[in-house]
Parts: C-alpha cells; structure tokens; sequence
C-alpha cells in the first residue's frame, strides 16, 4: 500500500473538513471588503479545476498568475495545483524582457493579470510565444489589446462546486517561481508538494513562527514572491482566518485593516515595517492592539526597530532567513531558553540576526577552499543549506545547478555569515553584487552592463549602499570618455531598459574606478568608503 | 538529486548540533539522578553504532529491548536506528507466550535488558530462538542464567565518540512495536523514519502539543509503548530538556522530579493523573508548580479532572487520540477560536474528547456498510483514520491487514465515535473486546479461551468494565459443569498463564450467558447490568 501523498491538496480538505467557516477577507481594488469562508473559497476552487479541464489544459500544464494578493489570487493557489497543473507567479516590477523570457521559458498557456497590470502584460504580449488565453482576475474585462481574454468569474461561472481531487504524486510540481537574486535573467525554481506540505507543517511549529488556528494572518508580503513566504497555504491547512490586503500596503492602509480584522500575525519585508513605525509615531491610535507577532525577512531589521515593536506595539517581530530557493524558510529567531535569561540590549542584538535553522534545516559555514569555519560569531564563511524542502535544481539551468550544490548535496546561498554561541546565523556579506531594494532584488550586473553599453561611458560599477527605509538602495560609479554625459542623460537611458525602481539614487562621476589585485572591480572598497562619507541613504532620499 | 531524506537521525544532528549542552536527567534505580547532556549522550550513542558494527549486526536487523524509560534506554533510541538497524521496543508486562512470539517473530539477535527484568527474561530464555546475546542495562551484570551475556557499559566502551552516519533511505525500518489491542497474539508494527519524522514535526506544532526548545518533558508513558508516544524523539528534534522517570512513577515520585527538574510538559495515561490528583489531595505542595500542561491518551479521563488540572493546577491536560498502528498521534484537543467563547462547562466536555485530527491527518466516521455517518455530534460510526506517518499493513500479518484497511486505502481503527459540530471526535465504544487497563491491553477474548479450556468450565464471557483508577478492569462470567469449581481455583489456573494484571477484578458464575441473535455472547448487555447495579469499580478495588 501506498504511504498518504504530502500534497497541497490535504491543507484545502482540511480547511474544508474542520474550518469551513473561517473567513477570507480581502480589501479590493476600490477599498470595500471582500469577505468570505474557507467554504465559499472551496467551492471556486472547484469551479476553477472544471473549467482548466474544460479548457483543455493538460496535466503538468502551467498558468502564468501577475497579481497582488486577493481572493482569486488565493483560489489560483490551489485550483490548477491540486488538479494536477502548476502556478507560475509572476512579478509585475521586473523588467519586460526578464517577464518574456521567463514565461516563455515556463511555456505558460493561460495568463491571469489584474486588471492594474493588463497594460504591463499587453507591452510583452506581442513576445509571448505559448499564452492562449488572458483571464482578467476581475468579474468584466478592461479596455485592453489583449487577446483572446475573458473575465475570471466568467471563465469559472456555472461550473460543479464540487470536484474529484486526484492524488497526486507528492513530488510532483505544484508552482513555479523566479528569482533575481543574482546576475543574468532571472532562474526558476520548481516547487513540489511535499516541500510545501513539510514547510507548512513547520510553519506552525511552535519554535518557528507558530502559526495555528486562533491567527489571524495577513500576509503583506506578496503572492508573488515565494509563494507569499507560504502563509496563504499555512492559513489554510490550519484553518486560521486570512486577510488579504490587495494593493492597500501603505503603512495606514495595513494598520488600520490590522485594527479591523483583528488581524495576530502579519508578514512582510523590513521596508513595510520601518515605513509603519514612522507611520505610527505620526497618529496616537492603538492600531497595532490585536497584533500578537510580525513575521519579517528578506534584510535584518534594525535592532532599535525589533525592540520597538516589543516594548511599545507589543507585537515582537521574528525574523525568518531564507530564499527563493528554499520555499522559503530556513531559520528563524525564537527565545531559547538560555536566551531568556539575557539582558535586554544582548537579546536584542541577538534577535535581530536570521536565527537558528528550523527543525529539519540544516546550515554551515564554509571558506573559499570548502573547509569548515568555525562557529565562534566571527568568523566568517558562505552559507549552505540543506532542508527537505529545498530545491534539487534550478529549472532549465544546469550550469547554474553545477554553481548552486556543493559535492556532498548542500546548497550554496551565496550569503556571507557566522554562526554564534547560540546557534544563531547572523547574515554578513553577500558573494555576488546583487542588491536587494525594499525586499525585491536588482542586478547590479545587469546595470553595469547597460551603462557601460551607453555611448561615451568608460567604466561603470553599481554597488549596494545601507538605505533607512529600503534596506539597500543602487549606486553609480561611472567613468566617463565623453565629459558632456550627465546624469540626467544616463538615467534616461536606463528608463528604457530597466524598471524606474532600478535606477541608483545617486550617480558618481569618478576618474577611475578602484580595483582588486584580480583586476575585478573593488566594489567593497566603494561601498565602505561611500558609507564612511554619507552613512545610510536617508529615508526620503 | 536525491531529496534529503527525512530520518531520526536528522533529530540526532540537530540536537548535538544546536542543543549539545540541553539536560536529559534520569531517575535511577537507586533514587539517584543520573544527569548528562545531548552532546555526552550523542558521544555514547556513537560508541553504541560501533559496538554494533563490531559484534557484526547486520544492516536491516534488530536488537530487543526490554527496559522502562532511563538514558540507555534513550541511547537505544539512536545508535541502532540511525546506523541502519531496527529496535524492538518489547513490553515487559506481556504474557510469556506473548514474549516469545514477539522476540521470535522479529528475529531479534540482541536483547537489552533492565536488571528488574532479567528474570522475566530468563524465563523464557529457552523459548527464544534468534537471540544470541543478552545485555543488562547496567554497569555489571547480575547473577543470572541468561548466556551469553554482558552489560552495556562493557558493551560500548572503549568505542570512537563519532561515528559517520549513513543517509538511509526514509522508508527504512527503524523500529518495531506489537500492540496487543485486539483478540490473538499480538500483531507487529514497523515504523519507519519518514514517518517519525512527520510525526514528530506534528507534535511540535501549536495546535497540537507544541512542544519546543524551552519545555522540559518528561515520558511517564513507557518508551516500550508506541515510542514513549514519540516523546523522546520530539525532545531530541527539538532541544528540550528530556527527563526519564525510569521505574519511579509512582504520584509522590512523579510529582516531586516535576517540581526538581521543573517539568514543563509530562505525558502519561490517565490512571496515573487519576492517582496524581489523590495523592496532592492528600498533600499540601505546590509541586506542580513548573508544569504547564499535561498530556494524556489512551482513553478519556472524566471531565472533573481536566477541570481540576486547569483551575487548580494550572496545568491543562491535552488529549490525544491514537494508536500503536499510528506512531501514535492521531488528534489531540485544543482550544479552538470558536471554543474559546463557549462557557466553562462545554469547554470541558468537549476537552474530555478525543480532539481534531493533526495537521495531515484525517478521520471519518463509517456504518457497518461503509456508508459515511454524519458528523452531528450524536451518530456513531467506525472511526477511519488515514495519515502520511499511519502504517501500511501489520508486519508479516496479511490476514489482519485485509481486515483492517477499506477498499480506498484508510486505516480502519476499530474504535466507535462521533464528531460534533467543532469537528471534535469523541469515541464512545470498541468493535472488538479488548480491554485498556491503566493504558495497557488485555485481550478478553483471550482470557475466555482460556477459562473455557479449563476442567468443568462450560461457557466463559469477559467483559470491561469502567474502573476509577484503571478506566477499566476485566470481568468474567463463567457457567460451570462442576459445581466445586470456585474463583480461587480458577484464579490459580489463569495465573499459570497470564500476569497477574491480566486476572478479572470479579468472577460472576451464572446459569447461562445472555446471546446475540447471531448467537455471540451479548457482552454488551453484561456490562450494561453490571454497571447499572455497581457502577465503576472503586479506586482501591
């Protein structure tokens, strides 16, 4: 006899099963409330799984989904999934030719779109090779040059409430997402249900995040990325009240839609969090009262910050370290009980590091040669990871694949660490150039290759600088041949190719660019010096 | 690349890993505490693979253990398993017959015996037909008959304190377990890494028993019963503080290591709260004091006492329901967001219950005709039961196997219940007749075979029936052909065949036995009346 399949399909029957009457509120694009049970939801889903069969698309076939987090975002998460199909999630920020080419490499044949980004898919749609069909994520379809395109209530109305969920086997692909986390086009990583049913399980574990049925969860963070760090399936399997903020992520909009839901647990990058103290030091309303916990990760927030939420919200924040790769969890900042007998400021300083690795998970520390580096809170090494719900390779990407594993099987992160007394990973360095703005990353490579593409620039190097609100922000160094190149001249030509959010906030014309004994660019060099000069870019930089 | 697989050793790695220096603390024979940590126990659990390696066990094979819950015990738990062998966790409160099939049937090649039981050993020494070597849990061995014999400290020492642990494959025998709940011999469980290891990220899970780093737990229930219901492997994964009572489970003894060693978390059947509650009746100290919580299973203990525990003691007790064919966790009480409204005295009766299946788990209710019953709190059914760590089929036992799964794949567990509105399962009767004495089976039907097949006995019914202290007690009715056949003859005669434990509490002889229509013994019916005119047998019975 078989054993039971870890599927994606178990967290949906048991919310169904025991929970069926725990709610799903979202804010819709106009501000009114959408709302309703894990019930209403299960019957959609069905209707959704009816009409992918009637549509004709195949087992293993996949869906292209670029949405913000909403009800029908939720029930894309598990209709094509547990019928058999997988969900490609897609980022509307990255830049056009980084959406053509991923989703015509996943060959994506539906493309669901909200109604806010119809005009960024209708500017890639003419290079699209394999989508058949648009389904507008709304109940009319907009003014668009999209086609063929329909409506998503049209395209599930009048469908069985019911359907007949096959078991499916538990390493099958159940989602698809990209990261940009290091140079070139981004790189896809397959998700397959055991992962997700083992990264929920520890999820809700009490040294992880904890997360069981009296939350509330809203889940900030987006759909989009990472599976939305796994909260939409962790609610689910625990029956735990969800609440969807849609667009509505400015600090007020997330505080107040806290307040009204009662909402315990949320989740979302550093940015969102040091955007909602100052947001709060501005009001004198308690809207952070239900708050129990928040659930960050992407950058470590600063220290002052996590005792902030602590003492005066009362809503402590846990870090979680983690990635694309790892569905995304590794390891999390819980108090041990030796922790608890810390003063404050050293309890602190050790909670705003990315914690110890979750049950299951696994990290060391290696140096250049592969040896071990030793776990002293100094010493410095790069980061592997093993963990039962970890990637086994990139899609399509054997070269990168030869990069990511070590001989015996671990993972290179590329992140930089060391590891304490305690156990606890503090995040150091990272190996390549990437730049990871307000939780979404930008390639310094990709712009240095543009800009040094542009006529009259000699050399250009991008580097990461500290930045109050968004973490890590890109800065320009740019040597020039023709002295009549500015910077306004620069940044319009960067519009063309890059997303506005790439552009580096500062531009520095320099008579040469410093350089390692390799020859490389020394990039370390730029970045301490300009932060010795300016300090961390200022919130409204 | 392989997925990592999920295995007990991954519990082993993270505990010297991250909790090397975490207590696990034993109450020794003598009354003395023997205390070391996970990083000694991992260096003793290494000697133990090795001294396997080196008296030749061969991959795959197993090793016996007889012993009640103390650090080697403990190391038990590892050395074999993790190097690719398997333990036979054996209960020492068995009938001999019983023993013999069990050790015989395994192949066991080893046998770990505590000194207490040594002579239970030897008494059916001869009968066992693979062990070729005994060892005594101790640091010498005792006078004995057993031969070849050693102990364990002579066994493991002198060994390397590494050991380069295998990836085993996770569906991979780790141990086994025979339950004796039903009629016949007992019937073998193998369980297998995967499995455990599933299991044990439930336990740690916040709505179930939410077991972390920062609880101290201490097994009361033996670990030769289903894994000490998986406790020590949940302690181990998780870094907390393990405390093994080893034969001092008596209430003074219990309460007073909780109250030494500040338990947080103790795992017992209920007779043992039962007796816990009168013996602090009988006390003035507060030696619950550091317990938060107290976990129970195997059968329901009355709602008063789970009042009692939480208002007096302020240690709640959490239910769980399962089975030795289950790993054992199969659903557990918490509080609900929609119980925590309900008044004192619902919430009680509804934590008296059998609680909501665990995060992967499921549980249905079926007629005699496989025919769903509806979950309205009144209507009984077979509880069926399916979940990712539930066995697949009793070792070498196809008959039972054909017997116990329905068509479509779930385990067909034999207990009657309903589930209420909450999705609360409340199991209210047995299909067979075994009998669950303070947590331990006696098999009626057994019993009957035997009075039946003694000189002047006609017709033989035993029957269960509630017990203050025990949850329930064996009674036999017995018509005779011989009118000089008295109960102290009879008791003599089955005292030759079963422990003590195993005897009716009372003997009834009456003219005939009441008959089902189907002509079976309407044992139904007799304990029906015979509670009716006692009621529960009294605590000192």
């Amino acid at each position: 006899m078989k054993d039971y399949e870890l599927t994606i399909t178990k967290f949906l029957q048991r919310a169904v099963e025991l929970f069926d009457h725990k709610e799903i509120v979202t804010k819709q694009r106009d501000g009114s409330v959408h709302r309703y049970t894990y019930g209403d939801a299960y019957e959609r889903i069905c209707q959704l799984a009816h009409a992918l069969d009637d549509y004709g698309l195949d087992s293993g076939d996949r869906v292209s989904v670029m949405a913000v987090n909403h009800f029908r975002h939720y029930e894309l998460y598990f209709g094509p999934s547990c019928s058999g199909r997988s969900i490609h999630t897609t980022n509307h920020r990255l830049p056009e030719h980084h959406l053509t080419e991923i989703i015509n490499e996943a060959e994506d044949r539906i493309l669901f779109v909200d109604p806010e980004f119809v005009e960024t898919v209708e500017s890639v749609a003419d290079t699209l090779e394999t989508v058949e069909l648009y389904v507008v994520l709304d109940d009319e379809v907009p003014e668009t040059t999209l086609e063929p395109v329909t409506d998503y209530e049209s395209f599930i109305e009048g469908y069985d409430t019911e359907y007949d969920w096959p078991e499916l086997d538990e390493n099958r692909e159940f989602a698809l997402c990209y990261t940009s986390g290091t140079t070139g086009l981004p790189k896809g990583v397959q998700y397959v249900h055991r992962r997700m049913f083992l990264h929920t399980l520890v999820h809700g574990h009490v040294d992880v995040f904890g997360v069981g049925e009296r939350d509330t969860v809203m889940p900030v963070v987006p759909m989009f990325h990472v599976n939305g760090w796994g909260f939409p399936y962790t609610a689910t399997f625990y029956g735990s009240k969800l609440v969807l903020p849609g667009q509505h992520t400015a600090p007020a909009e997330i505080a107040e839609f806290i307040h009204a839901e009662d909402v315990t647990v949320a989740a979302a990058v550093p940015t969102i969090w040091i955007e909602m103290d100052a947001y709060l030091e501005s009001t004198s309303d308690d809207l952070l009262d239900p708050l129990d916990r928040v659930l960050t990760g992407g950058s470590a927030p600063p220290a002052s910050l996590m005792q902030k939420f602590e003492e005066v919200y009362e809503a402590p924040i846990y870090q979680g370290y983690g990635m694309t790769e790892a569905s995304p969890h590794l390891a999390n900042t819980f108090e041990t009980a030796e922790m608890q007998g810390l003063e404050a400021e050293t309890r602190y300083e050790l909670k705003r590091k990315a914690g110890i690795p979750a049950p299951g998970a696994r990290i060391r520390l290696r140096d250049d040669d592969g040896n071990p580096v030793p776990h002293d809170g100094e010493s410095k090494g790069e980061i592997h990871a093993r963990s039962p719900w970890l990637l086994d390779g990139y899609f399509k990407r054997p070269e990168a694949n030869q990069r990511s594993f070590s001989d015996d099987g671990w993972f290179k992160t590329g992140d930089i660490g060391t590891i304490d007394e305690f156990g606890y990973l503090d995040i150091v360095d990272r190996i390549d150039d990437a730049i990871k703005s307000g939780g979404e990353w930008i390639s310094s490579v990709e712009l240095e290759n543009a800009l040094i593409d542009a006529d009259g620039v000699a050399e250009a190097a991008v580097v990461s600088v500290p930045h109050a609100k968004w973490q890590e922000r890109p800065v320009a160094y740019v040597v020039v041949e023709d002295p009549d190149i500015d910077e306004e001249e620069l940044r319009t030509y960067l519009l063309s190719k890059f997303p506005k959010w790439w552009l580096p906030d500062v531009f520095r014309f320099v008579e040469e660019i410093p350089k390692t004994t390799t020859h490389k660019f020394n990039k370390k060099h730029l970045r301490d010096k300009f932060v010795q000069e300016h300090g961390e870019l200022p919130l409204h930089h």
